[in-house]
């Protein structure tokens, strides 16, 4: 068991903030990356937690990301909101996106966000989450640089794109959809690399499109998306939603989100958010009410999402257990500001 | 070799249609459906063709499709329309919808159509083509009786639920994604019921939610979901989408498809229609087209949609071959008027 430094929520926020507030990080943005990494940590999500403030602060340091951007909002017609990230972090343009959207949504009955000029966005169910905290149903796409591969071809030219979707249910926890259309995480292939083990077939393939075991030849190649054809195809649908639509870096031509090295990433997000009442007449609170029990009564399954809630409850009781050798990396950072 | 009967497209439109109309339905809206249908067979989705009219015709015949329903529009918010298909056919309502949308869209730069009390809605891609034709990015979401268990259960709650996906590309055909969420189509485990035969492990599960190759086991049992959970989850957030948003039936509450017995499905479809210059500022075309020609230039990959393409410009120049029994069938209904 490797050792492990204990946190609660509020100090794991704090040393983050302070981490990159000490890597030229305006304060108000760094709080607002420090609430996205640790809500993620949180909810099991560590790929989009506290691993990502060494990079995060390598990336403000050389420049790469503009730690004082600040993101700017246009209402480009009656349901759009175009919004300017600024080659800053993408968790504050998100807040701006979420502050407006819902008062545009309440005109008009839907609206759409487009962020140009963004970054690595995390856990996207947590974005739409805070939209159906405020009663809509939301969709965020978002790419990510190049992991997959055009169905039968052997380049990457999609990211793992993830779909995340949420929706409100009266007198509950939101429904969160949230996941990426690769079978597994990139995250799980580059932990194996360090770790020195194989991966299973299934995973990825190399880069002349064979089925591989060998993590570098997986991390050189592209990984298999779910449902073959299908999952090639929500790639693409992604990557026309969040930087076509946009107007942003296509995958194949964002920059690295892990390294300080390189022009800014560029990302796009696009943001969806509808007024279920409005557009239902009314029906949907109770219609998605009987979708809800009917879910919950059949023995065995799940809700989407349920698992981060039982996260939550337990890092509320037993804290935040952060790796030693990360905690320390983080610290340190914070102490050199 | 079975016998089939060739038949140019407007042939076989105008035997649909006689057909229908011989059944019980208005003549504008049995050409609505007849397009639909043998755009659908032209297209290579004989799932969603002619093989759907002796079913229709029943639904017709006995009032479970009102077969002279008018749809009915109404702009509910500024950028929210819904339309009523007043238990007829879906396709009436969708081409009243396609007809509306455009506008409504320019106006606000992206706009919702729910359709409630509606049917069958076929090849739901060819809906958002039309869309894309028109210049607008579009997605169609619907739901089906019941076919997907909640992931970890053994209850079909959800339909197979397709997701439609257009994106139109300048100068070139639009981009079309339309799957299931269930790994192969209900209508291949149908075809081998009938023809005597197991199916591979893989596309199914037994009413025990055990893997199955018996087709009758698969019938009263699941379809197993692309990518397992994330599946699953897709083809709730489609229930969410077209069922609860809309104010229509569930998947697990919908009447069969498939037979003139029973009450109206009364199932849901919800249209979206972007428009990606205003949501882009102008950048989406030539976004689009990097995109496009990334894929093109890929060794063995195919952007999704192109093999219709090549059916299209096949039964242009061939016609339609009809299996001989269908063909009697239809033939029969439409003489029978």
């Amino acid at each position: 068991m490797a050792a492990t430094k204990t946190l609660t929520p509020g100090e794991a926020e704090a040393l983050v903030s302070a981490a990159l507030i000490a890597s030229n990080t305006a304060a108000d943005n760094a709080a607002s990356v420090a609430r996205a990494l640790i809500a993620a940590e949180i909810d099991g999500q560590g790929g989009h937690g506290l691993s990502r403030v060494p990079s995060y602060a390598a990336q403000a340091r050389s420049g790469k990301v503009d730690g004082h951007a600040v993101p700017v909002a246009e209402r480009a017609a009656p349901a759009v909101l175009r919004v300017d990230a600024g080659l800053g972090f993408a968790y504050p343009a998100i807040d701006l996106t979420v502050a407006h959207l819902p008062e545009i949504a309440a005109e008009t009955g839907l609206a759409i966000a487009a962020i140009r000029r963004s970054h690595h966005f995390g856990q996207a169910g947590a974005h739409c989450e805070r939209l159906a905290d405020k009663g809509l149903v939301a969709f965020v796409f978002g790419n990510s640089p190049q992991a997959i591969a055009p169905w039968g071809g052997k380049r990457p030219l999609f990211g793992t794109n993830p779909i995340a979707f949420a929706a409100p249910v009266p007198d509950q926890p939101p429904l969160v959809i949230d996941f990426a259309v690769s079978r597994v995480a990139r995250g799980k292939i580059m932990a194996a690399d360090k770790a020195g083990t194989a991966i299973p077939e299934g995973w990825a393939l190399d880069p002349q499109g064979r089925p591989t075991t060998d993590t570098r030849a997986a991390l050189a190649g592209t990984m298999i998306p779910i449902g073959e054809a299908k999952g090639a195809a929500l790639a693409l649908m992604v990557e026309v939603m969040s930087a076509a639509l946009v107007g942003a870096s296509l995958a194949f031509e964002a920059s690295s989100l892990f390294t300080g090295e390189g022009a800014p990433p560029d990302l796009g997000q696009t943001v969806l958010a509808i007024d279920p009442g409005r557009v239902s007449a009314g029906a949907y609170g109770a219609r998605v009410t009987t979708l809800v029990s009917a879910i919950a009564a059949e023995e065995g399954a799940r809700l989407p999402g349920s698992r981060r809630l039982e996260a939550r409850a337990r890092a509320a009781r037993d804290g935040i257990a952060v790796p030693a050798p990360l905690h320390a990396e983080i610290a340190a950072l914070a102490g050199a500001g």
